[in-house]
Parts: C-alpha cells; sequence; structure tokens
C-alpha cells in the first residue's frame, strides 16, 4: 500500500466531525474523483453514507458493524472494508485510525 | 488566498498532537519543501517549534502569544503570523481553527 497520493489537489479546510473525534482533509484527483484522508481517535461513532465507501485503513485498528448486521468484524493496518450508499456502519476504535477514503 | 494546493503529494498518515485537539496531514511540494494541513479544536495548548514557521489561519479564531511576549494577539480567517526556529507559542483556539503550517 502506498504511503502517499501523487499529483493530487488537496483542500485547505479541514473537516470535523462528532466534536473532533474525527477530522478528515480533502483530496482531489485529475480524474475528478475524490477522497477523504482522516484520522478517527478511541470511540465508538456511527458514520452514515451518502454514496458507496470503501474505507481503508492506513494504521491503527477498529472493530466495524454494518448497518442491519450484527457481527463485528476487525480492522487494521493494510485493510479495507465496503459500505453501500444511504446506509451506515457502528466503528469501535481501539487504537487511533489514520484512513482513506474512497468513494464509489 | 487560495483554498486548495495543486499538483502536490499528501501523506496518507495523519498527525496528532494533543490527545487530539490538533490533527494535520503532511503536503509535499515539487520543490522539495512542505507543510501541514491542520485542525486544532478549542483548546489553549502550547507549540514548540524546530525550524521558523509560517501559520496561516484559514478558518476559525484564535489567540496566540509568542515566547517571551506578554501579550496576546488574536487571529482569524486570512491572516498569519510567524514563530521563530526553536521556540514555542500559546495558541488560546476560541473557534475551531485550520491552518496552514509554512516551514521556513
Amino acid at each position: 500500500m502506498s504511503i502517499q497520493f501523487d499529483n493530487v489537489t488537496v483542500l485547505k479546510k479541514g473537516n470535523v466531525y462528532f466534536d473532533g473525534k474525527c477530522v478528515s482533509h480533502t483530496v482531489l484527483f485529475a480524474d475528478g474523483t475524490k477522497k477523504t484522508l482522516g484520522v478517527i481517535l478511541p470511540s465508538t461513532l456511527n458514520f452514515g453514507t451518502a454514496s458507496p465507501e470503501i474505507m481503508e485503513i492506513v494504521s491503527g485498528s477498529c472493530r466495524i458493524r454494518l448497518k442491519g448486521e450484527e457481527a463485528w468484524n476487525t480492522y487494521g493496518a493494510g485493510t479495507q472494508f465496503s459500505v453501500p450508499g444511504n446506509s451506515s456502519f457502528d466503528i469501535e476504535v481501539t487504537e487511533t485510525v489514520d484512513y482513506v477514503c474512497h468513494y464509489g
């Protein structure tokens, strides 16, 4: 997994969610797509999705439960999970997570 | 003031300081220079500097006191202040700050 994105545009203003438990910055690609790079501090949160998302875990560790499922699955550095659009997921961050969110 | 940086490299892993009161992402430029884009939540913190820094306030509001000074000065969106190397500054964030840190 690459540690960086090259030849991109990054927005100076960040995005703050859940009183700062999640902070991200937006990255724009030449092909018109967008990703966000973020940090989630240890906490248990529920994120909603508009479009489908792929969450790539860069570092840290978390447990994820997708909407409508009972099982929690654990994700660490180098792993990823997919979330449908117009849905949500619970995340329990056990070790501060760095992530890349890819929008489908 | 531009709202973005174009044609840059951004590192996927963020930087977390003060238990998450400050979260930043690192941006690398073609000329070899580096900046960080960050968010500071409402709090009063002391930041140390290694190299000289220019702190550009993108949004929000804060009060700053440089090391060795008694006066606090207020900075808001579109303003900036300079900090010498091997020094420090106190920052009181009254409204969540988005910043760009330029290293000298």
